[in-house]
């Protein structure tokens, strides 16, 4: 019987992320990392991403313990969309991910999208071989997360604020949210969203424009 | 060099939850485990449960993986406070209940309250040895997440649904839950509360003395 150790398998999960990123790199695509809790707000902000992004080639890949209901939510606004379920394990892993990138034609999108498990701390310590990670906090979670969830934080490339048509109904401060993450990431670009109003979701898909050309000119 | 199999480390986990709840039983303590995500709400309900429950002797272990803001914020209201920084890790075990429970004297309370990790899917693995299992559902969450989070509110005693003041400006069927919720586990009490206009607390409080009264007279 062979024994695995979790350090042996973090090891095996950066080399498979540097497999993805390689063959990111040779195809062009931008691959984008959604984490955040369950309620953050993910599948919703894909939704409306995606809706203003259809000039482009999208494709998502839908990670949930369980139900295919978000994909079957968006599988209308992209290209193509793959399921994941986990079955109760509580993060993604970049080996199921080079799977898919092998198995389901997903390089011949431009944008590829993942949405990861409703959780703030797992899927934080694995690199899936995206270009950008980006982590989701809802309005209503409080503006003390960072502080509580850094890792979350400092590895993220971006944070997106979400539900912000709330902020009138919550405590949430967001000059201390913004100096707590100054400290925590010094280089996160910070977004402020509301679906239900669409304030924030041009500057946002700006920005994911922008990286999506700079990739392409690499 | 020992390897331990994640199989093991359950069992053995199982065994430290059977230790705590005899311990508990000879103490007449009622150990309540609470669980869920990140802003669900879970500090604020306990601030609210303490100060109705003050003529009782109560206790807090408070699980974060780091700072100790939540327990100094319900230091106030309980007997005794202890905090938990797991530094990353994404749940509680029973084995460091086992060893609070012995160093801290806790068995002296009549109400122990655990505030788990925020995070939906870890923390529902692991058996504390609690006498109630609680999950916490905000209504800003959205009411799908039993569906797509099921063994958090399969093996819980009951769901607190929180934050019912936002109710006007979400997206939240209160019927669906309460439907889903029955096929995942139809034993399951539910609670609507809201912290802030107080809605809900009475019967919430009332089911916990009414247990620990059960407990005492058992």
């Amino acid at each position: 019987m062979r024994v695995y150790l979790a350090k042996e398998l973090l090891e095996a999960n950066q080399n498979n992320a540097g497999e993805n990123r390689s063959l990111l790199r040779a195809s062009g695509v931008l691959m984008v990392n959604l984490i955040g809790s369950p309620g953050s707000g993910k599948t919703a902000l894909l939704e409306h991403t995606l809706k203003k992004l259809s000039g482009y080639r999208t494709a998502v890949i839908e990670g949930d313990l369980y139900t295919d209901e978000d994909a079957r939510r968006l599988s209308s606004w992209c290209n193509q969309i793959v399921q994941i379920n986990t079955e109760g394990s509580c993060h993604l892993e970049a080996g199921y991910i080079g799977h898919l990138l092998a198995q389901e034609n997903l390089l011949s999108a431009e944008l590829l999208f993942i949405e990861n498990i409703g959780n703030l701390v797992c899927p934080a310590e694995f690199d899936l071989g995206e270009d950008i990670r980006v982590v989701l906090l809802s309005v209503t979670e409080g503006n003390d997360k960072p502080r509580k969830y850094p890792l979350a934080f400092k590895v993220a490339d971006a944070a997106v604020v979400t539900k912000t048509d709330l902020l009138p109904y919550c405590d949430f401060n967001l000059n201390q949210l913004n100096e707590d993450l100054r400290k925590i990431n010094e280089n996160l670009a910070l977004f402020t969203v509301s679906t239900k109003t669409g304030e924030g979701l041009g500057d946002w898909c700006k920005w994911l424009e922008k990286l999506l050309q700079r990739k392409r000119s690499a």
